[in-house]
């Protein structure tokens, strides 16, 4: 069945629009193709050395910037780092992170305290986190492969790219994420596990 | 071009077995409309009288535990609530969640700091929050509303929903997303802003 009301144009800020999905077409995957995208995505972490378009990098901030936020007070920032020598020095900073040095961009997902919910910790990093799960999945969409680096709560981690990135004192560096075009392959999976249900209590 | 290694079969535990997308059908559309799952997904908060399948249920636990968390810990826990006394007690206790006690159900999204990585509250939130953001997103594939209401950190609602589903005492109640099909209609959105964005630093 058609569902008009999903279709159609997206306007975005600054006049742009874009097609957004018409639900039919969808119609015609059953359930696990159609959630094949959510299973498809897994941790890349080495990368060709094909460059990533400015398009698709806009992309990827779209998809960030559609979560959901507390109190829709949207406290994520985004810093995109293509420069070798930057994503190099993010590389230093990260001891699980080395892979960021080779990858063609890295994004270094902050949050703003000062413009979380109540200026709370706990808000930033839930917003921001679904803002990157986001991002991870449009990445897989796109072809890309990407990898969640954790920086917060990390004390040296946070402090070198609040430094590298001459971050101001509010905006609290969360994680880094390393994009590249995928040289690795990963099958889909859930990591389902019935321990982790229970029902009603 | 058939990009084989994503498709076909996904092997469960228990040895249930999924199909999973063959991306040469995703192919057939366009990079908006493969992104359109992302971007039409919005926060649903009424919902018709319709019962949710315990497979759509299924589905939406595969979908959250299909999320990264750090070192791989897996702190999610999910209590997922059908009985109406229930869902009216969570709904009491929350007050911007009123609309829990006319859902089909409520999944109650909890992190156990005991499995979280390093046992630290902020790799708790963000794995929680990454498996909330699938869950939220596979919602809206299935044809289903769902809107996330927030617990952690407000202190009060953390109490009382670990009252109501006695959890464990490292459990952390930390959102119940309200699930039911929709009720209302809402159009794809991204909030993307570029003041959000800085290249380099």
């Amino acid at each position: 069945m058609l569902r008009p009301l999903l279709a159609g144009m997206l306007a975005l800020p600054g006049g742009a629009r874009v097609n957004v999905v018409p639900r039919a077409d969808l119609m015609t995957m059953n359930i696990d193709e159609r959630l094949g995208f959510i299973l498809g995505r897994r941790s890349i972490r080495a990368y060709t050395p094909q460059a990533v378009s400015d398009e698709a990098v806009q992309k990827l901030l779209e998809a960030a910037m559609a979560a959901p936020s507390a109190a829709a007070t949207d406290p994520w920032r985004f810093v995109v780092v293509k420069n070798r020598e930057m994503l190099s020095r993010i590389a230093d900073a990260l001891p699980y992170g080395k892979m960021v040095g080779s990858a063609a961009l890295g994004i270094v997902v902050c949050g703003d305290l000062e413009a979380a919910h109540d200026k709370q910790l706990s808000y930033l990093l839930q917003d921001c986190s679904a803002a990157i799960e986001n991002l991870l999945l449009c990445a897989h969409v796109l072809g890309l492969g990407a990898c969640w680096l954790g920086v917060h709560p990390r004390e040296q981690r946070v402090k070198a790219l609040h430094e590298i990135l001459r971050l101001q004192i509010s905006v609290i560096p969360m994680a880094c994420i390393a994009i590249g075009y995928p040289a690795e392959t990963k099958d889909p999976r859930t990591r389902f596990n019935p321990d982790y249900v229970r029902f009603e209590k």
